[in-house]
């Protein structure tokens, strides 16, 4: 008999309706207080669950924080090859890898529709308080550079505008460049960032 | 008798109205058809207006584009004390210039607006057939560097991830950062993209 009711009800586990509904809470949460002022509790008391299923669904804070940002892969996941090998040569590497998820065609769009959300001033928090600790932060620490809260966001700086260019606004010769010739003239840029010597 | 009827009507000089008419015509066409495919004519006819009445009010061309794109400074008269002196540290004085304006709390909601409104995918032709043509490669052009169509896009990419995330997303440390700190830290990289060697 619970059928009928229970299908518009929250507290239920396993169902698409229930992800859907904590993610939507997470968003909601995230865009409003930041990545530091949401807790997994909250978002499970704003979608109605209890917190265990949360952690269920989408593991860590950090995973839910990702699943979130709706981006087609997990920018963990994809970085990992790059960090073997520690700092040197490391923008070269992190550049082939992030080229290589960007210039598949059938990651780009969703890929783009992550960025034009991030552009929007009520998600800038989400970028400076979720993203660059969640995964860019990280990679500095895991390639063991000195500082990487203060280097990280040199690369990201160099990364997010030849993202824009390249992708998003298609300005060439970048637009049409090959992959290597990318790599090959932001790789100084982004290994300097990572372990040349700065003011 | 003129006044009753005449004050909605497009085909008069130098009122406010005109004026107006004239740059929402601009910011229409710009939009839809692109830097290059807008001309003056086209913005006068449908502003109800001569052409030789756009000249008078907006003189050419790129000074109608630049006041369409309702920047807060005129970006050529801003950068012109840079471009003395050649290509030698013009990497240095390009960020210095730069940093005092964006730093200016007078001007940097406006510019900030205007930043904002290239992230629309509507407005990707205006910064791909626009600004970078009519703004960044004529900085290329007269420092005299080699290839600007090639060299100002790297430029740009590095610029407008450094006005991202200090003024937009204000990432910490660069969002405190002292003028002159990101100066020393990102001219090397401009200047490496304006006379360095490229692959």
């Amino acid at each position: 008999m619970s059928a009928p009711t229970g299908a518009r009800r929250g507290r239920r586990p396993g169902t698409p309706d229930t992800r859907a509904a904590i993610l939507g809470s997470a968003r909601d949460l995230f865009a409003a207080h930041g990545f530091g002022g949401t807790t997994i509790r909250a978002v499970a008391t704003a979608a109605g669950v209890d917190a265990s299923l949360v952690h269920h669904y989408f593991g860590t804070k950090d995973d839910l924080f990702l699943a979130a940002l709706d981006i087609p892969v997990d920018p963990r996941e994809v970085i990992a090859p790059a960090l073997a090998g520690g700092p040197d040569g490391a923008g070269e590497r992190f550049l082939r890898v992030f080229l290589s998820v960007w210039d598949d065609p059938d990651l780009r769009p969703g890929l783009l529709a992550v960025v034009r959300g991030a552009m929007d001033p009520s998600a800038h928090r989400l970028l400076s308080e979720g993203f660059l600790p969640v995964v860019i932060e990280p990679i500095g620490v895991a390639l063991g550079i000195d500082d990487p809260g203060h280097r990280m966001p040199l690369v990201a700086s160099q990364v997010i505008g030849l993202i824009l260019l390249r992708y998003a606004f298609e300005v060439e010769p970048l637009a049409s460049m090959s992959a290597e010739r990318v790599v090959a003239t932001y790789a100084p840029t982004i290994q300097r960032y990572l372990t040349g010597p700065l003011p």
